[in-house]
């Protein structure tokens, strides 16, 4: 018997639509993206892979991508869990900043290592700026965990022992599970799921709105290599935008 | 120090708008519906009354209308908790059925009776009824506690014990809890709270999307009676309306 694991990236953001660094600041989705969270949900009704519960971010993208996709698939009343350790990765002093601006200031090596190195964090934020999280209610119990930056290898250090104490519990309880989470937290449980290198991780990108299914074996191992998504066309046309995205 | 609790009625549904008895049949919020969640929500935040939790049912209604006033409130990342036992009243055989026409059919005394009798309720729904639950996922686990119809004495029953068991802890732990259910299961905490006795609970109208505030001792006695809605003239226009359903 194996264990299913559904994996959503949030729809289009205000912020993805404006092209701008977004991180931990909390913007809601456009018209599209709740747009594309209620076709995740059909496609999810349509291929009768039906969560049994949910595990989302605090952040409004993840968790409104969620509820529209659940509601879409007549899941809305299945049990909910939120952690921060779900969340984007932390842009640091880049949140805020328009990515094409950004690009043509630093250059494009510079914009590639800040956006896809994986140990290279960019320059910090300082807790004065407007788009800190430092003196936001939901994070007040993080303490020294609060990030002020992060890059993918932080996001994994902070995802995985949730991925061990929450996720894996309720795969082993025989659950179906939903993660409704961002582009870089989902690569970090990809990355960890397929076995991907350091290296070959920055190649690799995440459409929003489309549910992608992993079926586990016993020891959590992918019986398929990088999943199966349930619209691979629209989901591999979706992929190589993110990938140009600052272009 | 006292225990804030928030009464939250959803908001407006297709079948509040077409007159029809819903009960357990799971309808949508109407676009008025969904402005009067957001509507609650704003109050919430104008009055810095934020809940920390948030109990809803496992009805659509219900949790689309906490979705909708806590994104609005800036709470959408608190944690969830969802049960059955804060469903709506269970209405029968009535389910379905439109107000007006039963009102007619059987005349105002059985209509009153089993409207707001607290004790007898109207005669059960058949299992292969179009809009039973019997077959309902959602329910699966409740065996022989699916009701097939409920008085209000019923809704007391089986919402009681989870008010002792979860959410009473969560006030005895410091937090500001909002409970997004129905007009009736609303109706057994209220009666429960004020001490409101089996007669003189049938005048009691809860109206929707209205925020009803209630500050608790240690023993959960409230310190006003009837607590106090974050928009009393509304509530008052609103209560009146409800009462007047079916005329």
């Amino acid at each position: 018997m194996t264990h299913t694991l559904i994996l959503l990236r949030h729809g289009e953001s205000d912020w993805n639509a404006k092209n701008l660094f977004t991180g931990w600041v909390d913007v809601a989705l456009t018209e599209k993206g709740r747009g594309e969270a209620v076709r995740g949900g059909e496609l999810l009704r349509e291929a009768g892979v039906l969560p049994d519960v949910v595990h989302t971010s605090l952040q409004r993208r993840a968790i409104n991508t969620a509820a529209l996709a659940l509601d879409a698939a007549e899941r809305h009343w299945i049990p909910v869990k939120r952690s921060w350790r779900l969340n984007e990765r932390h842009y640091g002093a880049l949140q805020g900043k328009d990515k094409k601006q950004t690009l043509e200031e630093y250059g494009e090596e510079q914009f590639m290592l800040w956006r896809r190195s994986f140990d290279v964090p960019p320059p910090p934020l300082d807790d004065a700026d407007e788009f800190s999280q430092a003196g936001d209610p939901r994070y007040a119990d993080l303490g020294d965990d609060l990030p002020r930056t992060e890059c993918l290898k932080d996001v994994i250090a902070r995802f995985l022992p949730y991925w061990e104490s929450e996720i894996v519990p309720d795969l082993q309880a025989g659950k179906v599970v939903l993660v409704a989470a961002h582009g870089n937290s989902l690569r970090a449980l990809v990355k960890h799921l397929d076995g991907i290198s350091d290296e070959d991780i920055a190649a690799l990108n995440i459409p929003t709105g489309m549910p992608l299914v992993y079926e586990l074996d016993e020891s959590m191992q992918p019986t398929v290599k990088g999943g199966q998504y349930l619209d691979p066309e629209a989901a591999a046309a979706a992929a190589a935008a993110v990938a140009n995205q600052g272009r």
